[in-house]
């Protein structure tokens, strides 16, 4: 039943880091433009705040987690032109960059909670020299990369303890390396499942109308070796009819207190599909992805994206002229479907109204 | 939340007919090729019985009652050469015409049922002029044409009962006339409940991987005015759970005994939301869409179709090389999901065990 194609563009030996910073104060922001994968490995380098922006605003960029640290990493570009002025320019600079940011697109929290983190450091610096709070500025973002890089290596041993050997693990979209500092969530908890020989074969949804699971999770699995079969996203149901899928795993864009979870689009009719098949749904996500301040999902701003995504995503015109076209790039997942949290700290299970401010709030 | 496209194709004033003989005996098969829509209308034109299998094959024409009125048409481009030869040779010919087209596709049964059709009236006409044989073949298969179009009128008039004032109804892949000699199935349900001023509002599955549902619904229903919303498929759940849903009507490519339903793969996810939403799902097709030789949908052969489809669909390679693809084109909806089925002779309802076959079987 699965088909190996051997025709498309073959991924590198190792994945790159989809967010680094290049060298010191002077350096700048490198991102991979994960638009034109798998076709192409490109990177953007982005100097200045605009290009940081527009990197985000166009996915060159994505996932909750490398949002914010690109995010983070953008502040530094805002204001290190700026060490030379006065504390109150500075400042005001710094403000203005993390406010133009917040612009660039809606959904996920980790955007906002890194932009706060890095508001909130700069502040216990004032008085510091500017240069000297810029250092540290660059040096927080830093912090935000590799403690999301630990906490992903974290939420794939956790998470491998739920995985079943064997099993055929489903996931959404890309919570991958690509959409972190490295590892992914979900698809840290399946390398590590992997890593530990249990033999399980991973389910893609294509993810439309972006793709990220055609293009980026295959991209990541058959790079790191791990048998994977990709699917359009109508078809997941019929797999797990067949038997063929023991838990679905994916990450998510932000997740309310109560534990509803926003994660692209398509997600919640998985969840819903999971439990009529008796599928366990599980949920990878930092705790940056957490938002204690709106009480439930239906707080969560949802982006809507250009409808030429769905019509015209693969440059082709491919619906008529004057039909209308929805298209939101999230959907909410409520608490309810959701078997538990994989995170840095463990494995979180319900009741989430009381499980989950316990074992994150700080 | 809907936005109307403006730089797309425009589709013409009235939907032509997807299958159509032009001429007499020395005539031909004009099909639309759907493949080329909404982008372009163009016909082929079939004077031989390869270039109807190619057809079939390459889903020119496509949906289980024009296929089968393609096929029925197609024998009688096989037999009309062989009228100035001797009985035997004539009936040879007819077999081996019937029995190539079988090979075409696996799954819609109307194909199997046209060309039994086809076959059987020529049994009786042993012993009549073969010129007489072959004109009576044409005739037959214009027979079939417009009983298909006469079901497909009625399917829409007792389906329009099912449909409330004002109601949203998703459709997923493309149930129309184009499907059809007219009106089509599904969408002919929705055409008439639209024609009744029931003021409804159509959602369509994009129906991926080939995109029946935005380039051949949406394009059929901005044509006859009736308001609708392109979605992605992943996106039809979080639509239900917005409560803006009402009823789902698909078509089928096959119905078993026992009412389970072979249609465009992922009508069986849609099944399985709507029932988790309490929305009705119903099922339009015509008598010769039911196939009472299977007890269950377990028996039915589903097509698997070329990775290639869901890896560089639209001229573009969107996977890496070496990813397994799994690439259905049909999944079964087992027969407890479907509140009703819609057919010429009337909505069928459970026990389908019983009442299929008091409804149908001839």
């Amino acid at each position: 039943m699965t088909t190996v194609l051997s025709d498309a563009t073959t991924p590198p030996a190792r994945v790159p880091l989809a967010v680094t910073w290049v060298g010191g104060l002077d350096g700048f922001l490198r991102l991979i433009d994960q638009t034109l994968l798998p076709g192409e490995l490109r990177y953007v380098d982005c100097h200045d705040v605009p290009t940081v922006w527009e990197a985000i605003k166009q996915l060159r960029v994505r996932g909750a987690p490398a949002i914010g640290i690109a995010a983070a990493m953008g502040v530094v570009l805002g204001v290190r032109d700026f060490v030379d002025t006065d504390t109150d320019t500075f400042f005001a600079r710094l403000r203005e960059t993390a406010d133009y940011l917040r612009t660039s697109r809606p959904t996920a929290v980790n955007l906002f909670w890194a932009l706060e983190r890095m508001e909130k450091a700069a502040a216990g610096w004032q008085g510091q020299p500017l240069r000297q709070v810029a250092n540290n500025l660059l040096a927080e973002a830093e912090r935000i990369r590799t403690e999301d890089a630990a906490m992903c290596k974290a939420i794939g041993e956790h998470g491998a303890t739920l995985i079943p050997q064997g099993a055929g693990v489903l996931t959404h979209c890309n919570a991958g390396a690509l959409a972190t500092a490295d590892h992914g969530t979900a698809l840290s908890v399946i390398f590590q499942a992997h890593a530990l020989g249990k033999n399980i074969h991973v389910f893609a949804d294509e993810t439309r109308p972006l793709l990220q699971g055609s293009r980026l999770t295959a991209w990541e699995l058959v790079q790191r070796g791990v048998p994977a079969t990709l699917l359009c996203d109508n078809m997941a149901a019929m797999v797990m009819r067949q038997e063929k899928i023991q838990a679905v795993v994916v990450g998510a864009d932000r997740i309310t207190a109560n534990g509803d979870t926003a994660n692209k689009i398509g997600t919640y009719g998985v969840a819903v599909l999971a439990r009529a098949h008796g599928i366990p749904f599980y949920v990878a996500a930092p705790s940056s992805t957490f938002d204690f301040s709106l009480a439930t999902g239906a707080q969560i701003p949802i982006e809507e994206r250009d409808p030429k995504e769905i019509t015209q995503g693969f440059g082709k015109i491919t619906a008529p002229a004057g039909v209308g076209v929805y298209n939101p790039a999230f959907d909410v997942t409520p608490h309810d479907y959701i078997a538990a949290f994989i995170t840095e700290v463990g494995v979180i299970r319900p009741p989430y109204s009381t499980t989950l401010a316990d074992a994150l709030r700080r």
